[in-house]
C-alpha cells in the first residue's frame, strides 16, 4: 500500500509552505511524491473556454484533458473521498503521498505548530499525531505545557522533515504490493491475503494471450 | 468494458460543438458520460497561487484537489496513454467516455465533415469510422465523391447523434463486468477469462474480514 502522511495544522500556520520544501527535498532524492489537498468549500478550476471546461458545463461528469506530458481531470465526486481511495486512484504510482488537511481521517499525522499562533495542537488528541514541526528554539518552553511527549521537527529544516517521513514511511516500504479497493474503501490485507490474491490474479492473467509476463495488473469489478 | 467513442475531425470542423450538445443530450436521458480530450500540446491549467499548484511546482508528480462535491487532479503523463487507459483509471464508473481526438486509436470514431471545409473525411480509410457527422444537405453530392458508405448523420441534429451513440453504445453494453489492465494497457477478455477472474477474486475477497458482500472491487499488483 502506498504511504500516506498528512501535514495539519490550523489555518495559516505555514502548512502549504513546509509542504512545498519537503517536497522538494523528497522529489531531489529521486523518490515520486503526489499530494492531496482537501477543501473544505467548493473550488474552481480556471478551464473557462477550454474545450474540456465547455465538456463539463454541458453535463460530463468527469473531463480528462490529456497530453504526453501531462493529464488533468476534473471529475464530480459524488461523495467524500477518503485520502487513501484518493492515493489509491489518482497517485498509486507513487513512492509517497503527502496529503494536507484531511484532520479527522486515520492517517499519520504531523502538526504544524507555531506557539506563537496557537496555544495547543489542534490534533493533540490524535492517537495518529506522529510528530510536531514547529518552532525549535522554543521547544522547552513547549514541553512543559503539552499533554504528551512527540517528536518535535524544526519548521525552519525542511531537510529533517524530509528525513523523518523519508525513515518513517520510505525505508521499510516494499515496492512490489498488492492494493485492494471494495466500494471505493481501500482494504488492509495480511501478507497471506495478499500473496493469494496476488498469485491467482498472475495465474489466471499470463494464461490470456498477450500477458505472458504482466508487470502491473489493475482489475476492477462492478456488480 | 466501458464503451468509448471518439468524435474526430479537422481543426475547426466543429466537433467540440456538436460534443457538447450530445453530453447535454446524453446527461439529460440519464447517462453518466466522460469525456477524453487529447492535446498534442503542452497545455496550462490556471492553479497559480493555489496550494496544490504550489505543490506542483515544488516538484510533486501529481496533485490532486478533492471537496465532496469535485475532484481536481494533475499528474504528470509520463508518455502518450491510450483512451482506454485513460477512461478506465479515470473515468470506470460512467456509462459512457465520449473522446476528442486520439485519430491514432482503435476505438470507434464518427467524423465531423463539412463538405464546404474539407474535401474527403481525415478518417476515411480507418476501418474505425463508423459515421459522418455532416451537414446533410449536401449528402446526395457527397456520397457520390466518397470512397465508401457509411451512416451519414446530421451535423445539426445533436438529438439525432445522441440516439446514434445511444443505440450503438449504450443499449447493448452490460453493467456488471470484469476491467483488467495489464501494464497500462486494457486487456479485452472473452466472457470465460471475465468469469474466471470475476469469481476468483470474489471467492477471495468475500473472505476477508469486513467484505462479505463486495459490490465493486479494484485491484491493482505492482512487481
Amino acid at each position: 500500500m502506498i504511504p500516506i502522511v498528512s501535514i495539519v495544522g490550523r489555518s495559516g500556520s505555514g502548512k502549504t509552505t513546509l509542504l512545498e520544501k519537503v517536497i522538494r527535498r523528497l522529489t531531489e532524492r529521486g523518490y515520486r511524491v503526489g499530494t492531496i489537498k482537501h477543501d473544505a468549500h467548493d473550488f474552481e478550476i480556471d478551464y473557462e473556454g477550454k474545450d474540456s471546461w465547455r465538456h463539463k458545463q454541458a453535463g460530463a461528469s468527469t473531463v480528462v484533458l490529456a497530453s504526453s506530458k501531462k493529464i488533468a481531470v476534473v471529475k464530480d465526486a459524488g461523495r467524500e473521498w477518503s485520502p487513501e481511495s484518493l492515493a489509491f486512484t489518482f497517485a498509486s504510482d507513487h513512492d509517497i503521498v503527502i496529503t494536507e488537511g484531511f484532520k479527522q481521517s486515520t492517517i499519520p499525522k504531523i502538526e504544524v505548530f507555531r506557539k506563537s499562533h496557537t496555544a495547543e495542537p489542534v490534533c493533540l488528541d490524535d492517537s495518529n499525531l506522529i510528530a510536531l514541526a514547529t518552532e525549535i528554539a522554543e521547544e522547552g518552553q513547549e514541553k512543559d505545557t503539552l499533554k504528551k511527549e512527540l517528536p518535535r521537527l524544526d519548521i525552519n529544516d525542511a531537510e529533517g522533515v524530509a528525513d523523518f517521513i523519508a525513515q518513517r514511511f520510505l525505508t521499510p516500504v516494499p515496492e512490489k504490493g498488492v492494493l485492494l479497493a471494495v466500494d471505493g474503501q481501500a482494504i488492509a490485507l495480511d501478507p497471506s491475503s495478499e500473496r493469494l490474491i496476488k498469485e491467482s490474479l498472475q495465474g489466471i492473467i499470463k494464461s490470456l494471450n498477450g500477458c505472458s509476463e504482466p508487470g502491473e495488473i489493475e482489475v476492477k469489478i462492478r456488480q
